[in-house]
């Protein structure tokens, strides 16, 4: 299941970041790790909502999407010293291409079939 | 590579959707050409900008975003016919679930390692 609060309201996300990413090939011993531990990290910053990373390992294109309460959590993530180096390292080994965008949440919609 | 032009300023993508979705066992037929046509019918829209989808296999959770020049753009794709038919379809056969964020975008980032 999707695991998702964005639909809660007791927790709105205010705010929605976008990274899409293209990886370089090899290197998994070390990309996987820093990956998984990027994500634990963002879970544990004030303001973070939820967040869901999806990678199609044959086009090794991936989006990952994380939801804030405000646009200060934002750049406080951004700024986070482990987080300044793994994107420093993303630049310097892990990536081909990425695009990151930040938007102010407008509306959202959720469905699950089993709350129906 | 990302086929991305959100960091072109000539086409600046003043919105962002996000759809998180997971889906249903089975119906694989059906639903590929489906979403390869809403994926097709969304780059025709007016206002539409770039668009981007991956799914995990092993997962089947995927993440599809688009960008748009306007929020105008973005409601007359949700009413577009064809769309409101697949919208349809997905909520009685191919998603366990979704959610879908629409931000007005406020900044983005963009890297490619060879335009360096």
């Amino acid at each position: 299941m999707v695991e998702s609060k964005v639909a809660d309201m007791s927790t709105p996300a205010r705010v929605v970041v976008v990274f899409v990413s293209r990886r370089a090939a090899g290197q998994e011993d070390e990309y996987g790790p820093m990956a998984d531990r990027m994500v634990e990290l963002a879970r544990e910053q004030p303001g973070f909502v939820d967040l869901v990373s999806v990678r199609d390992p044959a086009t090794r294109q991936g989006i990952t999407v994380a939801w804030f309460e405000d646009e200060e959590s934002v750049r406080a993530w951004k700024q986070h010293p482990e987080h300044v180096l793994a994107q420093q390292r993303g630049v310097a080994d892990f990536y081909e291409d990425y695009d990151v965008t930040v938007g102010q949440a407008i509306r959202q919609y959720h469905f699950d079939r089993h709350e129906q």
